[in-house]
């Protein structure tokens, strides 16, 4: 293998899980492309930073300082519905039933992958909850972290580090049984829920 | 999502295997790193068939339109070995056991997957003999596809390709237990595989 191929190697592999096998899948993948579809995608990755950014308050991805969702004055400014990752912010607009605020973590607290606390947005959540307690007097903040480990954990901690803010009433997403499951399947934890959620 | 987010989540999709859920967090990740490091990684990819393109006779990755194995005049011009990929090349040259050349197919044949035969460099590989075989008396012609169906069937077919062409010895790669396996573990088809390539 070549310099430059293993440069390239290097180059790729900054990208997210992926490792040397598949970076050169990808460069071979990508040699069987245009000229001129390759220079679209290279410079789209260089002016990503121009193109893409993160909203200043919510963390959604955005096009301005601040994003679609949170410069929308219909939306409902007392509610703050508190998410791991981007995509599943896409997932609870794509139902079209929320209309209030969110705020992206960035992740979810787990340590053995080095996920602490304090690489995620808690301090600008905080920050945020007394902003919008100044203006409105009671503030739903609806807890919406994944069902698995790492999402419990983060939805404890969140329970701690908000439960004495006055004007705070905090929320969680119904648990039960997933739509189109069966409850011949359905694991005893998620039979749990499914009977304490019921309504 | 806005506009421009999804228009690159779908110039990402481009890459092998890669759906919209890992294009979104591959921009994700990389709105994390510098402006100077999108850059570098977005001009790689512009520059990509000028840094890096495929030898045009046995279609490794090469800086020049012959790769440094095809142009280095003490590797054996006699023995061909045909493999399916740029990295089963690189395992191999790793073990700095081969002195021979290499022919690149590009895969393995999978009608399944649309891999057809006339996807792969078989007629490529016809020529190249042709002239090879012009210069030597006598080309060993080494089959090392991956020891699994698409491979065997790109294997069979080989065979059945070259088994009449005068000057031209087929191989295969030596079969049997893997270093560092289990004999009490091994399958049947390895065992079988074992005892037949014995010496």
């Amino acid at each position: 293998m070549n310099a430059r191929f293993k440069n390239m190697v290097k180059l790729l592999q900054k990208l997210p899980g992926v490792g040397p096998r598949q970076a050169a899948r990808f460069i071979l993948a990508l040699l069987e492309k245009d000229h001129s579809e390759l220079r679209e995608l290279g410079q789209a990755i260089s002016n990503l930073k121009n193109e893409v950014r993160l909203c200043g308050e919510c963390f959604n991805v955005s096009e301005d300082e601040s994003c679609d969702i949170c410069s929308d004055s219909k939306r409902d400014k007392a509610k703050l519905l508190v998410l791991e990752k981007v995509t599943d912010l896409d997932s609870i607009e794509k139902t079209g039933l929320y209309k209030g605020l969110y705020h992206v973590l960035g992740g979810a607290i787990n340590p053995l992958d080095g996920m602490t606390p304090e690489r995620l947005r808690f301090k600008e959540l905080e920050r945020r909850l007394l902003s919008l307690t100044e203006r409105h007097r009671n503030i739903e903040l609806i807890i919406a972290t994944n069902p698995n480990t790492a999402g419990e954990t983060t939805a404890l901690y969140l329970k701690e580090l908000f439960k004495d803010t006055l004007g705070v009433e905090l929320t969680r997403l119904g648990r039960g049984l997933a739509s189109g499951s069966n409850l011949e399947y359905a694991d005893e934890i998620t039979l749990r829920n499914a009977l304490e959620y019921r309504k």
